[in-house]
């Protein structure tokens, strides 16, 4: 006779897999609702708080959760060494279990970077992650999963609705209200801005996933696949926890279309993550008819949540993640005591007369929600004066990525930072300044220019050389420029028309057309250097010979300032900034 | 002696997630192939027709597809309330076997929205999702799956490349082809364009998560792994599925190799799924040497028929689903016919020397095509009657994100859309007028130059002036010119070169070389305006005193002209546009 | 009495899928951390791996690996047709373990293609993929897991430290090496240059995703699910994968936080992949505290085996899969002989007192990476001097989409390739035309212009139209100046600020503030076409007599250069370029 149930470990593992896989899930919608200039920074926080908590969950958080204690704590039992074989699932071995519970309570810890994104200190952010996982998510946890007072009571939360979403949703609450709005989030008069995401299709992908890996989440907290009771509630678990989301999010397509004229891509895609919070509690214990009416619930919540912490609380929450895992996490608490047909709870629900089960959600409901409130509020109160809790302004401004971790961009090539091309650029130059020299050497030919050029009729004059090549050349093009002296320079990318033809090239099996092809513009702006000199060494670097070299044009300039110095003119130009 | 199966459970509930997660696959592949203008639609549409068809499928759908009924239609029941204990596999209770089923029914009606995608009428795409998740699926399921003629003669659809992918490929065909292509699609010769997808990363991704949850799709289409039979199975249909794709990508590879003289990207991709449809049908019941026949089959035929629709039917499919789907949908329809080792079926292919396998498998894809097809025509030409089937022109070319949705971008802070800094301007407004008001108070200091810098030998003078400085300035300096009666302006990201140096900064170990930094470019033409009021102005804002504060150029402008007025010269520049 | 086992045929299939969606990641981790000019080719590389490596392991790989034959080299057995029972895990089907081993085989192949990325040959790389998967991989699979001379001398590899990531490592290594670095990896002076890959938030969900489906890589490597030993094995496995990814990453963080001052996102990513190579050998056998020093050593390793590469080996690897693979993967195998509880091989490790284990891990470790070295050098040095390995240096320069696969772009419609607009122009311009003609025909009311305007004082004048309009226009502005004879144009993506306001829009229900809108800027410069004609058909076309129908500007142009003839002023505006 075996000791462990090969079905209900390998449940619980491939669940633990799937509740692990929403961190990507997490971190997508995060970066996707954001500003491209903090990605990095959302990247990371979401990477570490997982693996800040993995550690911390196993030196005490699972003892403190599962230890048998009293009704308010379990034990201190670091790196788990007690003997937990009164509470593991049937035939479930300790580490399945503890690898289990350990992917929960990173979920309970990610939800806060969310509503702390775009502002938070890096470093305060790591410590934090590391208190909720020690201490503060296996208190409360121990209260429900644990044997605690709640469970005691009568509680019912499934797969975590208060334990984990409304843990991490109060969190996130009293973490964005003490961090403050974001820098230009809110206008003079206080009416809010609304700051889009730089990735739709990211946080959509991370809605997806976060539903798929809800398949585990709720799914395989039936911790056994062994018994006829168990597989019929994984059945219906599954099916109830798609039909809240789906539900939720027509729900939230009706609302939006009507109250905003047009259907809300984002709000939608939230209110998939809120009819999935919403069912987590109840998910084994109501009818499928009352999944859809949790689902539409949560759909219209999430709609006046959101806007009520945007407009009315004036707490800048840039995915929404108090809305959807604070607010509908409590309604999916409440929610058991309304619908619970009684199978899984001690009592039914309020629709079908009891109100017993009702009351115990609350309670539960309200006494999580206050021991997280002042928990945290004590926690981020010393942080914020210790090593300080949020960003400095200059850093928000310009984004976390480079403030905090030295990245230039997460995006590097595209519109905000340009790719540097590093051609071998030594050639192209040797041979320019060769040419140059050699052929129309600058200080012998172009000596009366360089002064001619310079001033006529007593005043300097401007010239302005813009240069269109390839981008590849760039490279070439400003260390030869530097070479000649100039210090300043704009580059853009620009696309160049032209009737050449190259090789045709096909895409799915049609001829692509092309005569707008990418190219550098390059805008130089001189006076004491010659414009023959600037001019003869771009076509001495740029010159290959072959279609598509370029082009340089050269304009007046009425006046030059620098902004540091107020230079105006000549002056403007000469020092190196 | 327990009733259900834990096993046999278990798999199905794993595949119902992995088949749920096919909606991110297919919704990555077609934002990917298609332009981002409509990307934050694309993702709506495959949000909605899961969330749709979800409530849809359990309303009436299942009944019509599993209730008893006649040979075509199953029952009314309405929340499946009816005993289907007669036809739900070996120990699977109702609600898992309903989960299974429900996001098979999500996956044919997502099919279509790839090839009406960029052009088509939300609401009338929701209205859609609705009829084929309600009724027009579930009849043809009936058929297949339902016990009804179909089953009856024979007709063997494992995992279905008819049941599911035919019905959608052939709805895809109708609906791509009552819409008319997109605007610009085709040259007026009719000769075809590429349309270039935006983002092939998505693409593929998409395809990969197509692909792990085919896994789930084929191989918990055995519906019981508690016999040595189904276990083998399995096995065997996890072999073959991949096998199908691999060669599928393989044979593609090399037919665009040669015929494009490049090996295609998206093509390639395309193939995978070609090849996963066409072994759907049959990957219990054919050898794995067939199943590379297969494969091979669907990676020449993918090329042929995205041709033959782009060039030649002339039907407008964004991302080929016709052919992936309807064409290759067929080709595993007949492949049953053709390759069959009779395991599986009841009578072997046409390889072994039988052919009456095949002729069924003709009849019942002829039968189902046929149906989809007149159903679905008169499906969309009512809607097309009514509330309208495409997009309004204009909308179109502005893109469905903007239209549909009011979504500017889904990708704020890129090229398309600049992202908004709200940075704190009114203190540096506020000090700059202060200090133009104290210093060189406009109206005393400058109000000969406003005249005389306007107007020179009796016509107006236009003055360019460019600034360069931080993006993070923009909104300020927007502010303060419009203060100054400035009335619009051109912004542009450009990068500036200097020789500065800021913190080393380090990616992966090694310090970033930086002097290109993002910068922005504001280019002003003014005529009344006094120049000097536009420097003074923009030098009081941009101020700090540090490094990279900005540089101003002002040019001569020879004329200004207002499209939409015809006005030239000062009067182009007076009024608020 | 059933013959195969349903719970360790399905572990072994889930696994198989995890597996699989590997590729997902691997790709998804080398696009991201490359340029995007090479993204198309990293995707075809990460799939044609895959799907050249499935039917060359099944054609002979398999048997190689899998067949009785010496403790060097199993059978020649094409497809797989032989009988493997005896090597079979306890009740699994062939075809199911022959997916399971396929896809470990692809992860092998596909890890070398981040070391090559972005210079290598595509064909090349194809003949590679095949090659490593027909032969060199299985051989030394053989050794391990195949009952050859390493298994018989109690080398342990739980789930392939060995077998898979060093072989996939050191081919990388060889590889790298044979290629030579990117063009400017290195300046003048061999100092390596950072080189930005084009999208972390890629690379993050591409480590998600490898770290997912790990617990499928390492999981199911215990290929039972029916006795208590493998179920609490199973167990610690994840939990000591897991752990060990977490304390790499936690290690990796504070080391470059030391090292570089600020916490480098990209190695803190990577090291999540180092810590779950370097776990991959032994996680079965090693207690949870070991597997968290495991982690440890791997999270400070990957650093400065990523600096020793690219700083004094020189061997430029773009996405550090050789320290990921190679270097941790050997780590991993030695970690085995240094903590192995003796749980699950033949002898502890050193920490508890024994050091035979250690002796044959390292044997096995040098074995392996000599044998891998030595064929992988004659297979790349054969494809050197025959196809060539390396991409050519214009093309690398250019990119390798355009190069290899004829993708202008993987990302149309962003900074470096613009979306090509295609309205049906000609109406617009038929109208343009004809108002031209009708009422100030070209050549009746500015022939005199013509002359005029083109040459004043003997010297040609140029000038700058710059015409500032909506995107959509720009593919009928470009047909109609063309039909002008303009035969060069410069456009560019700006953004238009004005006052007037559209529609209001919403995102996430709060109103959205836009009075930058997105335009184009096309630049024309003209001498002979006279700039009158110019702005009239501008304005025809672009006329809709709504507000955004653009502005035009005109400037005096000083000179111009053609760089490639070396023409100036008027000859060089002539020619068709």
């Amino acid at each position: 006779m075996e000791k462990y149930s090969g079905l209900n470990t390998m449940w619980i593992l491939v669940g633990a897999a799937l509740v692990f896989f929403m961190q990507a899930g997490f971190s997508l919608c995060e970066a996707g609702f954001t500003r491209a200039k903090n990605t990095g920074n959302i990247l990371m926080k979401n990477l570490m708080d997982f693996c800040i908590g993995t550690p911390c969950y196993w030196l005490v958080g699972f003892g403190i959760m599962f230890g048998t204690g009293n009704a308010f704590f379990g034990t201190l039992d670091p790196m788990i060494q007690g003997d937990y074989s009164a509470i593991l699932p049937s035939g479930v071995p300790l580490w399945a279990f503890v690898i289990f519970q350990t992917v929960f309570c990173a979920t309970a810890a990610t939800i806060v970077s969310g509503a702390m994104a775009e502002r938070t200190n890096f470093a305060a952010y790591c410590i934090y992650s590391a208190v909720i996982s020690l201490i503060i998510y296996p208190i409360s946890g121990h209260w429900i999963w644990g044997g605690g007072w709640l469970a005691e009571s009568g509680f019912h939360d499934f797969a975590g609705s208060t334990c984990v979403h409304m843990v991490g949703g109060v969190a996130a609450l009293t973490g964005a209200a003490i961090l403050g709005p974001r820098i230009g989030k809110y206008d003079k008069d206080g009416k809010p801005r609304a700051i889009l995401g730089h990735n739709l299709t990211f946080a959509a992908l991370g809605v997806f996933i976060l539903w798929f890996c809800w398949f585990g989440f709720n799914g395989a907290s039936t911790v056994c696949m062994d018994t006829d009771a168990a597989i019929a509630r994984a059945g219906l678990v599954f099916f109830n926890t798609n039909m809240s989301a789906a539900v939720a999010c027509v729900t939230t397509l009706t609302v939006t279309w009507i109250r905003y004229k047009k259907p809300d891509v984002s709000m939608t895609y939230n209110a998939a993550l809120a009819g999935l919070v919403g069912i987590t509690a109840g998910c084994d214990t109501v009818e499928p008819w009352a999944a859809a009416i949790i689902g539409m619930l949560c759909g219209i919540t999430i709609v006046f949540s959101v806007e009520f912490f945007d407009k009315i609380a004036k707490i800048d929450d840039p995915v929404g993640a108090i809305s959807v895992h604070g607010v509908c996490g409590a309604l999916g608490t409440i929610g058991v005591g309304i619908f619970s047909n009684g199978l899984g709870t001690e009592h039914k629900g309020l629709v079908y007369g009891e109100t017993a089960q009702f009351g115990i959600q609350i309670l539960g409901g309200v006494s999580v929600a206050a021991y997280v409130a002042v928990v945290m509020v004590i926690v981020y109160t010393i942080l914020k004066h210790t090593i300080g809790l949020r960003a400095k302004p200059e850093d928000e401004i310009m984004g976390l990525d480079i403030s905090e971790h030295g990245l230039r961009t997460a995006y590097a090539g595209f519109a905000m930072m340009p790719e540097e091309y590093y051609e071998d650029a030594s050639v192209a130059i040797a041979a320019a300044a060769a040419e140059i020299k050699g052929q129309t050497p600058v200080e012998d030919a172009v000596p009366v220019v360089k002064e001619a050029a310079s001033v006529s009729d007593g005043t300097p004059k401007f010239t302005k050389v813009q240069i269109i090549c390839k981008e590849e050349k760039l490279y070439a093009l400003k260390t030869a420029m530097s070479s000649l002296g100039i210090t300043g320079m704009t580059v853009s990318h620009v696309m160049g028309y032209g009737l050449q033809k190259g090789d045709l090239e096909y895409y799915r099996g049609v001829p692509v057309e092309t005569n707008l092809l990418p190219k550098v513009q390059i805008d130089i702006v001189v006076s004491k250097v010659p414009v023959r000199s600037v001019i003869d060494t771009a076509k001495h670097v740029l010159y290959t010979g072959h279609i598509g070299d370029g082009k340089i044009f050269v304009y007046d300039v009425e006046n030059v300032v620098k902004v540091r110095t107020g230079e105006e003119g000549y002056d403007a130009l000469q020092d190196v900034e």
